[in-house]
């Protein structure tokens, strides 16, 4: 069965052994069509009884460098699942008020309810991300948070909320081609944003920076999953897969009723 | 076109006099249904462009007796859309630190962003729902709500969020088979509150309750729809027709943008 690459605790990870146009054993973009069907079929029942049990939660984090398929992969993953039970939030820059608290301040306050499925467009970990490529803090301030993050994630496990991290892997290439798409389709004009020109300069900067935080926050209780991601089917279909095998693994359950229904009369 | 019984500003409410078994002109749920799968299509389109242009939100206020449907209507008239962009709050009773706020301030924080579409799950009127029929205020406070609920919702009119209000009418004797299904059928256990009986005492005067706030609170910025709602079918139809018709009429527009894709060269 495909999945992710699994970042080894303690493992240091090198972006560039890792081919994101693979496709593990899908010969075609229909086969992986067929396969996410049927995992997005598993996730709505598992969905419904997650919401039912009340108990627990699951966060998926997903990062990504522009163009990598961070909303494509919510619309492909999570539309069908009934919204009720599904909080997805798009952290953008902080703003002021949230610069005059810690990194964590904001992210927190997002920490999906008992019962839910959340997802982070992007998270905490800009804060080593394009927080150290653009040295938005000192270096020291920096290097701590790598520490604080870790502890953050196992704070979350520890009160049953099971993380989900996902590094949507494309190539300098194949970002390229998102980035003309999106200038050569009208419709897709809107998304395309010049900042993300300067970001694309940092090539190189961002991939170590994610390197770093690849191989110092994939922990016991919270690896790192790596997606080849410059095939969007295959993308989609490991990130699915994974998130259903990690609901079948909770394996939630209705809770049980205090009362005895057959004694109950409806007048 | 089938549609809900609109409340015309000034008019006084009688439930009694709405059919909550009504289906307008559709003859069957086959029709229903076919005609729902063709609306849940037309506002994910509608949704991407309101999510594109950036600038307005809609904001679905439900509200019915218990087993009205509430639950029901966000799964089958939401789901498929691109959950990135519907934001979903279900209000409980208030906690100690909401109670000791005014009855709007933990509502203002659910108000859905621009480009998103919002639904709230109960809502400010249960302040004056359980707030007048529980006695958990005094009358004079109770009474001045109305007239705060109409300022804040035309603060929401004015900057650009459109408010939809919809009753899901029931009938008692609808109430009790729900209930009574929810008792006999196993799996559906967990969705039974023996609170619920207790309400279902006071039936008479939440019908009461009702009709005021839909008599006082349907104004000409953002009117109550009634929507006969014995037939889960019917109520998905007209609920999902509504806020069709209501995006349509918004017509979002992708945002210009600033500069000549020609232009760009992606290095």
């Amino acid at each position: 069965m495909p999945q992710p690459y699994l970042v080894k605790p303690g493992r240091k990870v090198k972006l560039s052994d890792i081919d994101p146009d693979d496709t593990g054993s899908i010969k075609s973009r229909a086969d992986a069509e067929a396969l996410l069907e049927d995992d997005c079929e598993a996730l709505y029942g598992l969905q419904e009884r997650l919401y039912a049990e009340n108990k627990r939660a699951v966060l998926v984090v997903l990062q990504a460098m522009d163009t990598g398929g961070k909303d494509g992969t919510v619309k492909h993953v999570l539309s069908g699942l009934n919204p009720s039970g599904v909080e997805i939030h798009s952290f953008k820059a902080p703003s002021a008020d949230e610069r005059d608290h810690d990194f964590l301040w904001r992210i927190y306050q997002r920490v999906p309810r008992y019962g839910n499925i959340g997802l982070f467009n992007r998270s905490h970990y800009e804060d080593v991300l394009i927080g150290r490529v653009r040295s938005l803090a000192p270096m020291k301030v920096i290097e701590k948070r790598y520490d604080s993050i870790n502890r953050f994630e196992e704070i979350l496990d520890d009160n049953g909320i099971t993380l989900l991290k996902f590094f949507l892997h494309i190539s300098k290439d194949e970002q390229r081609r998102r980035l003309e798409e999106r200038l050569n389709e009208p419709e897709k004009h809107w998304k395309f944003e010049l900042g993300d020109l300067r970001e694309r300069e940092k090539w190189d900067d961002y991939q170590e920076a994610y390197e770093i935080a690849l191989s110092r926050c994939s922990t016991k209780h919270a690896p790192w999953h790596i997606v080849p991601a410059n095939k969007k089917w295959y993308r989609n279909l490991l990130v699915a897969r994974t998130l259903r095998k990690t609901l079948e693994a909770l394996d939630p359950q209705q809770p049980k009723v205090d009362f005895d229904p057959k004694k109950i009369k409806i007048v």
